[in-house]
Order: C-alpha cells, then sequence, then structure tokens
C-alpha cells in the first residue's frame, strides 16, 4: 500500500479543474472585485482585481474549501446524499448554514473587514454569483455560489491593503528631503 | 475588601442604559428586522420584530460584546485611546476590523445563515445604522454602527427559524386524522 | 413532482441515527462535559452534562454540522470523494482544516467561551474522541472527532452559564428580607 | 484640523512598544511555539519559532488585535471602564468572552488548523501565558493572554505550512532525473 503524502501541486490543479468544469472562469470573480471596489478606487483595472483573485486562490486553506464545497455540490446533483441533507442542499435550504460556515473561512484568512462585502454578494448575487444560483439548471451550486463570493470578498479586502501600503510608500517618497543631494 | 462575583442583572441594566445614552431604541433595531424580513413574510408585524430582539439581547455574549463595543466608543468621544488606536476608531479606519469581528461574534450565536444580513446592513446602512454612521457629530459610533447590525441580523435568524418552527405545527395539525375520533 | 418543504423531525431523527451507526452515544458525550466541567462544580451529575448535550444537540445549526461531516466521512470510507479531497479526508490531512471549521460553527452558538475547551478535547483526545481518531479502523472519523468535541465544548459552556444562573437565584433568595413577612 | 490619514509603521510600532510594556518578549511567543511544535518536528529551531512569530506580528489584523486588547487591559488597570464592564474584565469573569472573540480574529488569518493549539495553550498555560494570568499582579491581562497564545498558536500554523512546503521541493529535487544532463 503506497503511503500517503500531501501533493500541494495536486490540490490546486483539482481546484482550478474543477471551478472551470462548474462553469466558474477566474475573471468572473475579478469581475465581482471590481463591482465591490471600482467606487474607492477610481484607477482600478480588472488585471489588478484578477491577480488579486489569484493570490486568494493560491492558499490552501481557500483551496481546501473550494474542494469541500464543490464536492457536496456534485454529490447533490447525482442525488448521492443521503436523506434529508440531500433535499437540504439540493434546495439551498435557507435555515441550512454550512455552505456559509465554509464561505466564511475563506473570508477569515483577509480579516473582518471582508465580512461586509461576502454579506452584500450574497444578497445582492451581481454577475456569476446570480447565474450560479439561478434554480433549475442541471447543477447545485448550493456552496459555490457561496464559495465565489467569499473568493471576491477576499481578493476585495487584499486589494484594500494593497492600496493603502501603495499609499503610504508613495507618501513616504514625497516627504523625502529634496535637499539638492539627488541631483 | 469586597469579593467579586458576577451580578447578571446589572450587566443587562448596564446594556439597556448605555444603548439608550447612545441614541439607539429597541424599536430602532426592530425596524431593521422588518427591513430584512418583511419580503418574505407578509405577515410579519413589527411586534414580532421587537420581541426576537429582546430576546437577542438577552443572551450575555451580546450585552458583552455591546457593552465592550460602547466603552471603546466612549473613550473614543473622549480621546482617551492611546495612539494610533485613537485615530484608527475615531476616523473608523477602514483597515481597522476589530468592530466587525466584535459584531461577528453576536451574529455567530444565531449561526450562519445570519452573515448575509449583516454584511447587507453594513454595506447598505438603513435606518438607524446610517443614522449611527454619519460622521461629524459629538459620539464616535465605530463599534456600535456593527454591532446593531448584528443584533438585527441576529433577531432576523431567530425569525426565520421561529417562522419555520410556526408552519411545520401548522402542517402537522392539518395532516391529522379526522377520521372523527376526535368528536 | 413533489414540493420541497423542510421536515425538523427528520433531520433531527436523522441525525441521531447517524451518531449511532458511526459509534457515538450521547453518554459518551456526556462524559466528555463532565471530564471538562468535574473540576469546578464538585456535585456535577452526568445526568446534567446529559441533558445539556441533549440542548446542544436540538438546534438546527448543530444538527446540519453532524449530518454534512458524518456525510463526507461516510463517502471517504467508501472512497467516493473525489482526489485529493478523498486522500485528504482518509487520511485525516493536518492541513485540511474543513472539519475544525464546521465544528467551530458548533461551537460559535454557545460563544466564546467554548473554544477553549474545543481546543483542548482536541489535543488531549479524552474518551470517546480517542476511540474516533484511532487510525486503521474501517470507519473514517475525520470530521466526527472534531463535532463530537465541538458538542461538547458547547455543552460546558451551556453548564457554565446555567450554574451562575442558579448560583444568582440563590444569592437572590438568601439576600431576600426575612421579616416576618412571608409568615 | 490635520486630516486623518493610517501610518502603518506607527500602529506596528505601538503594537512593538505595549506589548514590551506588558512584559511580553518576542522570545516569549517564540518558546511558546517551540512548546506546540517541537514534537512534531526535531528539528525545530527557536529561530524559526521566532521568524515566525514576526510573520505573524506583520499582519495589520494582529496588529489591531493586539492593540485594542491591551488598550481594555490598561483601562482595567487604571479602573476606568464603567461598570460592570471594569469588574468583568479586572477579574477575567468567566462568561466574558470578548478576549476570546479578538484572539480568534488573530488565529482566523492562519486557518482552521490553529483553532486547537489556541485552545490547548489557553487551558494548560505554559510560560509566558501562566505569567500573564497570574491573578494579583498591578496588571491585568484578561485580554493579552489569549492574545499571546493565539499569536503562537498561528506562528505554528504557519511553520507547519512552511515545512509542508520545504518537504514537497526536497521530494521534487529527489525526483528529478539524473542523467547527467545538469552537469
Amino acid at each position: 500500500m503506497k503511503k500517503y503524502s500531501l501533493d500541494s501541486r495536486k490540490v490546486e490543479q483539482a481546484m482550478n479543474d474543477w471551478l472551470h468544469k462548474r462553469g466558474v472562469q477566474r475573471t468572473d470573480i475579478a469581475e465581482l472585485v471590481m463591482y465591490l471596489q471600482q467606487g474607492y478606487y477610481s484607477d482600478l483595472t480588472l488585471e489588478e482585481c484578477l491577480a488579486s483573485v489569484e493570490k486568494v486562490l493560491a492558499k490552501r486553506e481557500v483551496q481546501n474549501a473550494v474542494l469541500t464545497g464543490i464536492q457536496l455540490d456534485l454529490l447533490a446533483d447525482q442525488g448521492k446524499l443521503f436523506s434529508p441533507l440531500q433535499d437540504m442542499i439540493e434546495n439551498d435550504e435557507g435555515l441550512y448554514g454550512c455552505d456559509e460556515v465554509l464561505a466564511l473561512s475563506i473570508v477569515n484568512i483577509y480579516g473582518s473587514i471582508g465580512f461586509t462585502n461576502f454579506g452584500y454578494l450574497d444578497k445582492v448575487k451581481p454577475g456569476i454569483i446570480g447565474k450560479l444560483n439561478k434554480k433549475g439548471g442541471p447543477m447545485v451550486h448550493t456552496f459555490l455560489d457561496d464559495i465565489v463570493g467569499a473568493i471576491a470578498a477576499s481578493a476585495a479586502s487584499s486589494i484594500a491593503h494593497n492600496k493603502q501600503k501603495i499609499a503610504e510608500e508613495k507618501n513616504a517618497r514625497q516627504a523625502e528631503p529634496t535637499d539638492g543631494s539627488e541631483i
């Protein structure tokens, strides 16, 4: 019997494959980040949002939550969960909150400033979240819509931290003495 | 020296007094609950919302969070926090998240289905939350606006659980055999 | 097609059945509570601990977490999860934390004073937790051992709150005037 | 009036100063990390633990929690909190959990695998945590003992992630073909 050992590349690869198979592109998530943050940073580009999404997706805790959530959605698609869990997940039961629990574990990694954005996305359901949340399709996305919102909220937090860093560095440079020594 | 012993009535009384002094009435919070839930339950009354708010406020964990948050706001009003915490709380710094952390500890008690409503209130800032959040007044409400949103989100969760219970009891009664044996 | 509607009794019944099938009795959990709390309350009985466990298990959020965790354990038993999630859950991978995430959602309901007990049980693994955690048996319990610890930690929190209430009521009675007016 | 703008260096500097003033050295925290992890990694050095503690302390969310917790401890020292919050924090009331709440916000950043270590440290109280927790001294450390435990638990999580990365890189190198093409 082969001894188990964790292979991080396989975990990341599986997350990428499954996000793709379930209909979520990285740019879909980047667009949610743009939706959340463009009011605060007029110069924000989709590329920056995408880079921030990539950074979030590189975290193992995020990868674990994505895989676990998609696995449960997939089993619900196939009717393979036991009753009444099957019914609750298949129907996105309002009093079932394990999907939010898993999503929050993603948001937590980028700190508490992401909670607001997560909750807002979950209520307003813009872009890909609205598509995932549409009932009646062949796929169940009870977990995935919350997880995608959590990734976007985390990426938005990350951008807020970065923009602050850039602003402070700029201030620091402007505050430097200009006594001719630089000429 | 008098030995310390916890007096729960004093904790609850202090919370009530401080909410009042900081300009928050129970009906203000009940109106937030109504705002969140009226779309789901057409027969929902403000009295039900108020009763739900009372239930949330009876929890010690909630009372602790309210007192701690208001204490920090109050000290910020008075300029008595050390630097740079004073500046961050006084200015509701976007990258300072301890207010959300404390608020989340309230939401958690009523389970994960409240996260969405909490985040939504924090973004949209209806009613009393908008008033508290208005900058420039004599009082700092960096913690209190999040805490009020958390109480409302928790009360909304509690209503969702109650309504389900009532619906199931009604179904159970309708499903009872009416074979004359009750006559 | 039958319309979905949540049946709370079925959810509770399924939780009870599955805990039993996976080898966890309510008294096993009550013994963990006793282990945690007997140092603080010399008069604590196993019956009180059991009553507290029952109260925790009556919460829907707890039922949802128990069912979801056992479902994932069960699928791991059967080798039915996709790779590499199957390997991570089957081998209780140290860097996989969704089991702790789900367990924490139980602890949160009884407030933050339960975190310490949860972490302690997870490290020391007394009683049933040690049995569940033993590798090499036919069943995977990656989620269940954490969930059982979370239920015990929550029940311990509930006892701490109750004991305080009883102590205050006793003090209140002793502080009442005994001026003969009660005769 | 001077416009407010966040200065990250001041926040970090204030955290460092206050940890020092309240009697906590970085090596004290590193020793807790060593205590937690030496059973798993026989080659672990105090330097590695210290580097990991530094990394945790560089996170803004951590800095915010440290400052907020020490501020509340300090005000409790001075008797400047309102009643009954003053009594609850001064006496480290068992049913007051905002200290654990703030500490958990630190642990969350490094993911759920840190919860266990946090709870364990809080129960066993080794090293500096035991010293901080000793009642009767001139300083109240109701928040700081939990916060120090949370920093150590987070640093332990970070080490677990790093060690995995190193192990996988080593495996990858060993698996490379040695066909002479590197000469």
